[in-house]
């Protein structure tokens, strides 16, 4: 497992244990020193793939690490090392025998229809940014070079998360915080359409989808499209009465695609992944994570 | 130019200096030594492309390195590797400020029409093989980061070629050996129809493709379809009376598609370059050139 300390890598790492996976994290590991679970090493560092296969010897790789800046791995031209180490990985997975490589793309690789949700293999594909872009190149050519060498091959298309240890900015993460402090919550007119999932459901999924023998491009998803202001709604009625949302407070952004949801037939049937509660409960939780992860930050100051 | 002394560069390098360009050629180099215009490089090795691109500080890239080994490129894993080396290539071009970049495609990265000619930008893209599917993500990525670095892209598709110094195993050159030694040359049924276009001819066209502003795909071939039982037809008339072909000797290669043709609008009109002979002339050329070569190997021997 790559990128196992991350916003997603997190929750997956949890649930493959769950799931009864021995799992083996490759990190840079700013934080403590290497165990017997842990793997220091650096992906952007050309050797590092083939050291790091070859001591783990894994079944299955799950590849989770990207630059994934808030606001800068759009356009960050890191995109393009990310792409190369990720070729290196894939080498090293086929070099070494390993059984299945899982990678991670994005909702940004379709051309989101007009009505109706994206379906892998159907929806035509037409990324947008460098992030996008790359993520789809690199794609296609590790589906094509895993044919070859016969190992599996899966992709989980992320599709909007949200919940504990979002960035701030984001959207239900900045949202949710506003409402904890009992601010006002500006917003756009929140009419898009968006298919959001809980980062816990997400890491349930991508595990799942790990574990499972399905391969090619898989919507990680709730499957349900909310308009953005439902979204800030459901996290308003968590935080009670007096809390208060400006809805068209904020412009909207120009050239918004009005309509981003996933199909999740794939991950609901074949890899037979449902989520645990509903998008409202999840939010629900994670307005009071957040409601408490201010307050300790309050009593740690 | 990297690649420059492949059986496409070497002929790109020679019309660039007859254009007037200074050329730096980047080059693994087994034969001789560094010199003026010669950088002693691998570009497999990770820190090359930085180290190439910062001492020779050029003005435009030509990047036609890649794996080309006969029969072996098209599902090599080595494909992977020259993605990776390509993208090092277009970050150090990002950083140092390289004003345009100009990378080879090929044809195979279309989904060719049963009928009509591959347009740039209008034909679908569908690669089957590890080296056309990779060449083309490659190009996505490359077109991408280019347009967000602010430095010019372009990508010459390559088409069939033949000419001096090519396999001895493949189509036109197979032939001519055949027929220069007085042997009859088996053929399968040779319906399928190709774009054929002389090496020089080529060489000529992107030389003139990356010395001009034209962006994006641009086809490098004829624009003239010839049943290859045509082609071999044309060598067997240069060859002269006595040469005889075997039309059928071989069986047709299951699911050959019927038909594999350039437009050259954008290489005729955006880049201004025309072919200076025939694919006829250049045929017949190609045979002389098989049968001095053959006689000058007799000789040596």
């Amino acid at each position: 497992m790559t990128g196992g300390t991350g916003f997603v890598g997190r929750w997956v790492v949890q649930a493959l244990r769950r799931y009864g996976a021995e799992v083996v994290l490759c990190t840079r590991g700013a934080s403590g020193e290497a165990s017997p679970g842990v793997i220091l090493a650096d992906l952007l560092d050309p050797d590092a793939a083939d050291e790091v296969v070859s001591r783990a010897k894994p079944d299955i790789i799950l590849h989770a690490a990207w630059c994934v800046e808030h606001g800068q791995f759009w356009q960050t031209p890191a995109n393009l090392d990310w792409a190369a180490a990720t070729l290196r990985l894939a080498r090293a997975a086929g070099r070494h025998g390993v059984r299945r490589f899982v990678g991670i793309g994005t909702c940004f690789e379709y051309d989101w229809p007009e009505e109706g949700d994206c379906i892998e293999g159907r929806t035509p594909i037409r990324p947008t940014t460098l992030y996008a872009v790359t993520k789809d190149a690199t794609r296609r050519i590790l589906a094509e070079y895993a044919a070859l060498q016969a190992f599996e091959f899966a992709w989980g298309r992320l599709f909007y998360l949200f919940g504990p240890w979002e960035h701030p900015d984001r959207l239900a993460a900045s949202v949710a915080i506003r409402l904890a402090r009992r601010e006002p919550a500006p917003l756009s007119s929140g009419s898009a359409v968006r298919d959001f999932i809980d980062i816990r459901d997400a890491g349930d999924a991508l595990a799942a989808l790990a574990l499972s023998p399905v391969q090619g491009a898989v919507n990680i998803a709730s499957g349900r499209g909310l308009a953005i202001a439902d979204i800030a709604g459901m996290l308003q009625r968590a935080a009670g009465q007096d809390a208060r949302l400006l809805i068209g407070a904020l412009p909207d952004r120009p050239n918004e695609p009005p309509r981003i949801v996933a199909d999740i037939s794939r991950l609901r049937d074949e890899v037979g992944y449902t989520p645990g509660a509903s998008t409202e409960e999840r939010l629900t939780e994670t307005y009071h994570w957040w409601r408490e992860h201010l307050d300790q930050n309050a009593a740690a100051q």
